[in-house]
C-alpha cells in the first residue's frame, strides 16, 4: 500500500454513501430496478448531475439520457471516464453505478489535489447498458461513440412504447442524437471501473485487476433430432436418443471451453421433448454460450465445438443444427491504458493482476471511438445482477485511488495521453 | 408356414374388422380414447360380450368392468386368455384390443374345429390396464388375480370422482370385488397376445415372438445441485455446473444400459435451472427409467448407475440425490407356456424368436394367480400408444393360428395343462 491509505478509506466511505443513495432510486417499491428512460432513471440522472457539479464539472443530461460532466476546458482533447446507471430488474447497487461514482470521486480528488491536466475529463453516466427495456445494444453509449443505429428508435418496450417516444417522454430528443457523436481526433481514451462479476479476484485475494480484453462472444440455439420411443421396448442398440446425444455434446463443449486459455463454454438451457420418464427423448434444444479473450481463440473453440457435435450427431444418427444468434468480436483493451492502470494498481496495492472480462461493458461501444481501458473491483462470490452484489468500502477506496493515479499518469505523458 | 394359411388369412381379416369396430368406440370425437369405466368403455364391453357369445361363450361384465366369456364347463380347471380394452388418450387400435379379439377368434376356431378341451377357457377383457383415469395399478386384473387393493376404491380421477363411484355409475359393484378372485388351484395358466410395442420383430422380419419375461423396472427422480454463475465471468476451473455433471451421468447411464444383456436405461426428462443462455446451470432434475429381464440384472445395473453418478458428483463437487418412485420385480413367463407358444410358432411360421418385454402387461398381475405366457405380434416401427399403431392382417392371422395351436397343445397334455 502507498501513502494513499487515508484518502482511499475516505473516498471508499463517500462512495458507499453515494451508492446507497443511488441504490434507493428505483422504479420498483421492493427492489432496485432502474430501466433506461424510466422515472427512476430520470431521478438518478439528476442526482448524478448534481454530484458531477459538486465535483467541479459542467454537467448536463444529453439527448439520449446520458449524464455528462465535463471537467476542464470546453474544447480540446478529452479523456472519458464512466460507466452506466441503468440496472437489470432486481439488481445490485454496484454494477455500473460504482464506475460512475468512482469517476466523480476521482475527478473530485484530482481537483482537491490541484493536479494540472493537459486534457479535459468527461464523466459519462450511460443509460442503456443493460438493454433490458428495449432490444438495443449499448444504444446510449453508441450515441457518444458514433455508432447509433437509427432503427433502434422504432423498437418497442413491453408496453408498446417506442424508444423514440420514451426519449421524448424522458426529456431527450431523437433529432439531436447525431450531434452527440464525439470527435475521434480529440478522444484520448475511455477508462471504466466496474465490479468483476466473477470470482477471480476474490480467489486471488486481490482488490483490483486490470482487464486485458472484453471477450469475443458467440451464442447459438442448437436442435438435436432423434427418434422418440418406448423406454422399455426399444433395445439400446436401436435407439436414436436425442438427450443422450445432447449429453455427449454438453460434456464435449465443456471440455473445449476448459482447454482454451481464458475461454469459457456454457450450455445454460436445455429442453427435452416429449419429456416423459418412460419415453426415449426424440428432440432436445440447447443453447451454447462461448467466449474467449481473442477472436482467434473463439474461432478455434467454435470449430472444435462444431466438429465434436457433428461427429456425435453422425455417429448416433441424429439431426443437428446450430443457429447462431449473437457473435461479437473481442474488444482488446489499449496497451497504454492497461499499462497506466497496471502501474497505478502496483503503486497502490503492490500487485497488478491482468484478467480478461467475460462480460460485456460500455467499453465495447466506446472502443469504436477511442482506446479503452478497464479496472475491475473484487466482488463477493463473483455475484452480480442480484441484490446480493457486494463490494467492500476498502476495495472501492483502493479502486478510486488506482483510477486517480492512472489518470494522473495519463496526464504526465504516459498511457493514452500520448497514443 | 403350415397348412393354416387359408384359415390364418380369414381370421386376420375377421380380426381387423372387429378391431376397426372396436376402434370406433371412443369417448373423444376425433381420436380413440377409451378410459376405464367411461361410456365408451361400457359400449366396447357390450360389443365384446356379444362377440364372446357369438363364439360360443357364456359371457358377462363383472363387478369391476371386466368382460368375461367362459367357453366349456362352468366348473373345474380353466385356461385364461385375454388382454385389455381400455386405451390411453389418443390411442391406436391394437394395444390390448388385439389380444381380446385374438382370444375370441381362437375360441371360435377351436369350436369350429371341434377340438375337445380338458378344461374351460375364460376369455378376459380387462378394463384398467393403462391406468390413465385412476392412479391404480392393473386394478381390474388384480380383482381376478386376488390382489385387489381396497384403497384403490377411494382414489379420484381428474374430476374428483372416486373409483368406487365410477364403478357404480358403470354398473359395477365395489362390494362384490372380493368374490371375483379366482381359485389358484383351478387356474391352469394365462395366455396373452399383444403387439410388441418395440422394433425387434420388425428388424428381424418375423411376425410373432415368444416373451421370456416382463422386465424388472425401476424409476427415480434425480436432483443435481451445483452453483449458478455468470457464463462469461466464471472460469471453467471454478465452476460447479449442474448440467455438465448431469450430461456426464446421462452418458454413463446409457452405457450401463447398453452393456447389460436385455437391459435398457433411459433419461427421459431433464429440467435445468435457472435455464438462461448466459447463466451456468445451478440445478438439474432428471429421471431414470431402468429395466432388465431379471431382478439380478436390474440390481447390477442400478448399482453401477449409483456408483457412476456418485463418482461424477463427488469429482465435480455437486450434490446428488436419487429418489426412487417405482420398483417392480421381473415377471418371468412360465417355461411350459413359453414352450407351448414356441412349438406353436415354429409349427406355423417356422421360427420361434424369444424376446423380453420391456413394457408391463396384464400378465404381470395374472402371474399372482397362475403361470403366464405371452405372444408378441410385430407392429410397424415399434410404435404404440399412438394412432399410428399398425399391424398387418397377415401377422394377426398368423398370431391367432399360433394361439390356437398353443391352446391345443395345452389340451393334449403339453404346456401349462400339466403344470
Amino acid at each position: 500500500m502507498s501513502g494513499n491509505g487515508f484518502e482511499a478509506t475516505a473516498s471508499g466511505e463517500r462512495a458507499m454513501a453515494m451508492l446507497d443513495a443511488l441504490g434507493a432510486i428505483s422504479d420498483a417499491p421492493d427492489n432496485l430496478t432502474r430501466l433506461y428512460l424510466s422515472p427512476a432513471h430520470r431521478r438518478a440522472a439528476e442526482q448524478v448531475r448534481a454530484w458531477m457539479e459538486e465535483a467541479g464539472c459542467a454537467a448536463h443530461i444529453d439527448a439520449v439520457g446520458n449524464v455528462v460532466g465535463r471537467y476542464g476546458p470546453a474544447d480540446g482533447p478529452v479523456l472519458y471516464c464512466g460507466s452506466h446507471i441503468d440496472t437489470v430488474i432486481d439488481a445490485g447497487r454496484f454494477d455500473g453505478s460504482l464506475g460512475v461514482v468512482a469517476a466523480i470521486l476521482a475527478v473530485g480528488e484530482l481537483a482537491r489535489r490541484g493536479i494540472a491536466l493537459p486534457f479535459a475529463i468527461e464523466i459519462l453516466a450511460f443509460g442503456d447498458e443493460e438493454n433490458v427495456r428495449f432490444p438495443t445494444s449499448l444504444s446510449s453509449t453508441q450515441a457518444i461513440a458514433g455508432g447509433y443505429d437509427p432503427r433502434w428508435l422504432e423498437v418497442c418496450d413491453d408496453d408498446g412504447v417506442t424508444l423514440a417516444q420514451a426519449l421524448r417522454d424522458f426529456g431527450g430528443d431523437p433529432a439531436l442524437i447525431a450531434q452527440l457523436a464525439r470527435d475521434p481526433a480529440q478522444a484520448l481514451g475511455y477508462l471504466e471501473l466496474h465490479i468483476e462479476q466473477g470470482p477471480v479476484l476474490e480467489r486471488a485475494d486481490l482488490p483490483v485487476g486490470i482487464v486485458t480484453a472484453i471477450a469475443a462472444a458467440y451464442r447459438a440455439d442448437c436442435l438435436l433430432r432423434g427418434e422418440a420411443g418406448h423406454a422399455g421396448t426399444v433395445p439400446m442398440g436401436l435407439r436414436r436418443d436425442a438427450l443422450a446425444g445432447a449429453a455427449e455434446m454438453i460434456v464435449a463443449i465443456e471440455a473445449i471451453g476448459a482447454r482454451h486459455e481464458g475461454g469459457v463454454a456454457t450450455v445454460g438451457r436445455a429442453a427435452v421433448a416429449p419429456g416423459a420418464v418412460n419415453v426415449i427423448p426424440g428432440e432436445v434444444r440447447f443453447s451454447i454460450d462461448a467466449r474467449a479473450p481473442s477472436d482467434a481463440i473463439l474461432a478455434a473453440m467454435l470449430a472444435e465445438i462444431d466438429a465434436a457435435c457433428s461427429e456425435i450427431a453422425r455417429r448416433r444418427g441424429l439431426g443437428f443444427t446450430q443457429a447462431p444468434f449473437m457473435r461479437a468480436p473481442a474488444t482488446p483493451m489499449a496497451l497504454p491504458l492497461q499499462q497506466a492502470l497496471a502501474d497505478a494498481a502496483r503503486a497502490v496495492t503492490g500487485q497488478a493482476p491482468m484478467i480478461p472480462s467475460g462480460a460485456g461493458h460500455d467499453a465495447v461501444a466506446m472502443a469504436r471511438l477511442c482506446p479503452v481501458g478497464m479496472l475491475f473491483v473484487r466482488c463477493a462470490g463473483g455475484v452480480s445482477h442480484n441484490p446480493a452484489e457486494s463490494v467492500t468500502r476498502e476495495d472501492v477506496g483502493i479502486a478510486v485511488a488506482v483510477l486517480v493515479a492512472a489518470i494522473a499518469a495519463c496526464a504526465s505523458g504516459h498511457g493514452a495521453a500520448d497514443h
